[in-house]
């Protein structure tokens, strides 16, 4: 092995509660966790608001990124054994692995929404810039950052390595799908990665699976469909995540109108105004967005007091089942409603839709295609897995949405002022739901 | 059951990955679980700096606190089939066990060091004072905040309700022992709760353990004893909290020499004074903390912007044994050679130690006496553990202490100057662990 | 409480591993589990020859049918919180979990289908015949025993009672599922039977579960269907059952025509001439017959001799898939074949068809009808599950078989004689299997 | 690698409850697997009588020595990345580690006993006997059985392999450990296994311990400490070993005294005449055993009767804490009185002893020396691991005992004759317990 890819004297391991341990053999991987781009993961949970909702989902990307890292290291010891692979090529899948989440920054889903930031071109910076990462991968060679960002990008040459971070069935996904399972404590996550590592075969372009581990397949393809409407859709994270948005857009707007603020929100002036660069972006993580929140509760605006406090005391908005084909009828109603009683309707009436595909085959054509997995059948053949298995063909292709309408229960039920009114919202609410 | 004691229409469960459901019942319990000084919780971990050497430990004590209750929950649900329990006993000691830590700050370990704050202080004042949680409390009866106060404070007259919260085999112990093990992923911390809660009898001023479960007992003593040493002790922790103590104090003797922050560091005012007030108090919590690291990591002053980059971006201090007998006879060289190559040693060269007790048996007229761990004999004679417990025997009084000597290495392994004087330190460092 | 329903002076437990401990506190179910037909379930497995396949899948009937008692326990003490429970009808029905299983014989499967017995009506001999349960259960009351054979037999008044220990979500079911998943170290049969028991609400004849637990009830329906297809029928499992059927066929065969067995097979005497009695039938136990299997593999006769000796060393039957429909073609000239290598089709030539309907809705006038599962709603009123459920409704109604046919390939192998007709086999199996 | 170690053309895994999988890719370990004799230990349990205490306890040998082969197969591939291995070392190692028990017969402890064998000598007779373990282990060389045997029975050149098969801390245990607390159901018996292979060394004639792994080590010494009296010693366990013991005892001796049994015991002639041989002893196993118990509940001789119903349908001793020293002076009346009611004391009134040493260093000269645990220190040296865990220190060399008599309770409790000599029995029995 090359000079220029230098292992540890002495293997590095890490305990991890749900790989049990994580190692690191390779100086890069090592350094590259020491930077402080990625130790900056530590300060973003990766769930964003779902803490609220299940207490143990306080785990981070840092948690999130090592453990992805994990399995890509064991997939590449496995696909070894098969193929030959290029010490360089094992590395720069370990590093992809290592930093795919590594431009996120603090709930990336709202920031992202309202200031059209996008995490997967904060990435590139971070791995093309100037930076701490950018820095210890170019100590493998002038040419290794771009293929590391490649790979993530899913334009690298080489398929494989790319279907081993991000198609259907990567590493990305079976970590998230046991690790959120793990901290949130609920069942529904699990599944025998154990034996799907172990039916994994290399492939032309991607990595297939033994016919003879099917149902392990099956089985995560499930796991990942209970967690979607389980947990990561969860109700009352959608409405932390609801509140946290209409912060953000709050602010944005009063700082365009000129409002003064009590304490300068130095940190959101480039989001604000749309010229971000990657210092500051760096510098953002939950601790700088908690920290305003905190601040902007003791505001003199009421919207903003008010959403701030919500968020950071967990008085969360309640919420109706909401159809929107029989919404039309209602909503000019409500609107009004909320305009009398004073409630801002873009603030306290919020539609929020969710929604999933489970798995999908391909679609040649369609705008978003997703490789569909593949089993290597005794033969020799490849098949695509919805047409071997009942269970995933039954929910294949099939995108699941679900509307919600949000607003603050709370005021509703404070009957100080305009009872009529807010009687007359919650019949419509009601009626609404049905 | 009086009105006082009102009860939830239907009974409230939280998903936790430890006791797999927390179940609430109660109004009371529910309405204090709300109050935003409960919610702080969810923005102070539980275990400090440990997540920067566990990565798994990210959890807060919002997560712990509701444990805690649970498992005082089942205790009394065991008790009551044994003994007659009143049914405001039962809330006392359910809602002291959720607000056990309600005091507690961010890393209040450096906190009261530096800042000679004490968080049972600010529990007793949040119980008792102005805020939310007493509200809620008093809505049970006037005196009632004061006896839940009094049992967190070890204070009221049923001394079994105490000892269920405060005593060497309570359920504080028990929930950080199995909470923290599985958040860090190490095996040590696991012990058969189950079987301890089902050999707890009431006897007298204490809930003790029938002879028959003694060896569940031990493996909990066990389980303390090496989670003291394997996760709490952990050197590397102890690191980050040395910087962490560190920079609280440069920036407290900062502030008081005049310096001028670039950004007011508002939150610290009354606390750098020693006149912090409850409401300035409940706006500490680690975000606010971690906003102001990063900021400072930008300031003038080189040992606060240098300490404040370590413990951001994760780049610790070294350690090397110390044998405090021993050390006299270096430890004049080493201050000089730390100052001459512009280290203040006070900030830079630190001692820390660690001692731990995990069991001790009753002495009179001492300090701090621990109520032993009693066992109930088939003949109904309680008999203290360590008596019947040959390994309980073996580490019971005794303290073990463990001295380290933290300092930057990575300073003195960059050899630009001084180089001479920096061989010297490391050779001095290397004699001083022999 | 009646003295009839004795309860015992202390609560006993038993340490188990699926449900961590099973309570007893009812003399009752003390007794009946210290009677010798109960004590007899230690020697039988509970998966047959499963064993074979997954060699931690070594536990009794015994082991399970403690595990269905302590689910309905908790169920019945869940429903008492609901409804009110009369104290003979909650016995009735932790007797009738208790014994669901009573009259299992060794491998009954096979014993079923070569000797025409049938479990079910050996459990109602055994509660209502000559035995020390009968003696126990009628130590309640005179028709008590009756009314547990009747719960047993569905035909019991209380249809909510037959409910949980038969239909489509029973307490037999999650014990299995999650036991045999446990013992054979599988991950497909973990779902969260805690959730599942705490959205049980009784209603009018049966359990039903509330809609907000669907998700865990969907995750159920997929593990059995899992389990199914993964444990149940693995074709290792099925190829030791074929060759138990054929050695109790054989064995039976030769006894009727008179055969001299060295050592006189006394405990089937009866079983062969089909006229066995309870008091014969309870001596058949697993040891029983796994003696005379050594036994048998040093008689004379080579069928039961061969046969013999591969149950016991394992050697098993290869298969190959069987498409019935193509099959007839090869058929005539395989068993032509056979014959004419010396191999008894009758024996060395199986066809074997495993089939499961994971989960089917009512469909009236059906032979062996399902009671469908029933989601509550939030408005009150009871929906089907795979009405819902897209998943479930995706495998419901669905029978899916599966044929294979079994040889003894190692025969096949061995070229020492009819080398060529051998080839021909092996061709004409691999053609057939397409 | 030679042709001799011939691997499988594709890895072959079993799934394992306690490791997840066990990885077989040698033709070797494969074919061994294979043969009778191995496939034997799957008719008798690896806890014995254990299964009538722990009902998940129903795993056997065949479990257990797949476990030690898997892991041995871990630790040779660890430290194959530390020293060379000889490929035939290696197969040494493993074949050893598979087949380390495979000289176990049914309940071997009470069969040893009373029948003056060993198992150990089986082992050695099995692997250089005329069998099929000896057939393929010779495939590999001539004098390869002869190494195998010799691992083994601990006199093999090669110390570290020895170590790693049989020592204080070697596969043997951890597997045992683990896989019996999994089976029974109890959390004692976990530890860091993982952990331990990870700083496991070799050095010199046996495997060492990196210091920094020294409290992974010290939780399994605990382990070990803990499952003996909560698992092994259990006293209802020794209790079902004691009538087992007696009931083999009273079959010989009345085959001795030439009593003519209603069913010829053969399987037991050359056992009760001392003459036992290979192919008798391999036809032992716990069917044939549990057979002839069924049978001779049926026998006329009223003590073999009376025994061997209790151990089948589990009605078992009663015990008492038995004192050696106050024993003398009941003893005699006890005996006295167990005649007068017509019971013989031999077989009804047993004294048991069982003792432990949970961990020992190296005590020169004594009889059966145990190798101590060696802790590798930062600078290289090796220190005794007693001399730096305080907690390992306390109970090393301490040989803990405990006694305890066995007696039918039952027959003392049915008052219908000798009433008085009874209660004078049971009162005697109380004040030895005193």
């Amino acid at each position: 092995m090359s000079d220029r890819f230098k292992v540890l004297e002495e293997e590095k391991v890490f305990k991890d509660p749900v790989h049990r341990y994580i190692h690191v053999r390779d100086e890069l991987i090592w350094d590259l966790i020491g930077t402080k781009e990625f130790q900056r993961l530590r300060r973003i949970r990766q769930l964003g608001t779902t803490y609220l909702t299940f207490h143990g989902a306080e785990h981070t990307r840092f948690n999130h990124s090592l453990g992805v890292y994990e399995i890509v290291r064991r997939m590449v010891e496995n696909l070894e054994k098969k193929i030959a692979w290029d010490p360089e090529e094992r590395l720069v899948c370990l590093a992809a692995a290592l930093l795919h989440d590594i431009g996120h920054g603090p709930f990336s889903h709202s920031f992202e929404k309202v200031f059209h930031t996008d995490h997967e071109q904060w990435t590139r910076a971070i791995i093309l810039g100037n930076t701490d990462v950018h820095r210890v991968l170019t100590s493998v060679g002038g040419k290794f950052p771009k293929k590391v960002a490649d790979v993530i990008e899913k334009t690298y040459a080489n398929k494989l390595v790319v279907s081993l971070i991000s198609s259907q069935i990567d590493a990305d996904r079976m970590d998230y799908l046991l690790r959120d399972a793990f901290y949130t404590g609920v069942s529904y996550g699990n599944f025998d990665m154990e034996r799907i590592l172990r039916v994994m075969r290399p492939k032309e372009d991607q990595a297939v699976f033994k016919h003879s581990g099917m149902h392990a397949v099956e089985d995560y393809i499930m796991s990942r469909y209970q967690m979607y409407w389980q947990v990561y859709f969860h109700p009352v994270t959608r409405s932390a995540e609801v509140i946290l948005s209409k912060i953000l857009h709050r602010a944005k707007d009063l700082y365009r109108a000129g409002y003064q603020f009590k304490d300068q929100p130095k940190h959101f002036y480039t989001l604000f105004s749309g010229e971000i660069t990657l210092a500051d972006y760096l510098k953002l993580d939950e601790s700088v967005i908690l920290y305003y929140f905190q601040e902007w509760a003791d505001e003199e605006d009421p919207i903003l007091h008010d959403l701030c406090q919500r968020f950071m005391d967990r008085r969360l908005f309640k919420y109706v089942e909401c159809d929107p084909g029989k919404q039309m009828s209602v909503w000019p109603e409500l609107l009004q409603l909320f305009a009398a009683i004073g409630l801002e309707p873009e603030y306290y009436l919020v539609i929020d839709s969710s929604s999933d595909l489970p798995y999908d085959f391909y679609r040649p054509g369609e705008e978003e295609e997703r490789l569909p997995i593949h089993l290597l059948m005794p033969g020799g053949d490849l098949r695509e897995l919805s047409r071997e298995s009942e269970v995933v063909e039954a929910i294949s292709g099939k995108k699941r949405t679900d509307h919600k309408l949000y607003f603050p229960m709370d005021f509703l039920e404070d009957q100080r002022t305009y009872a009529e009114e807010k009687q007359r919202i919650i019949a419509l609410l009601k009626a609404q739901e049905g």
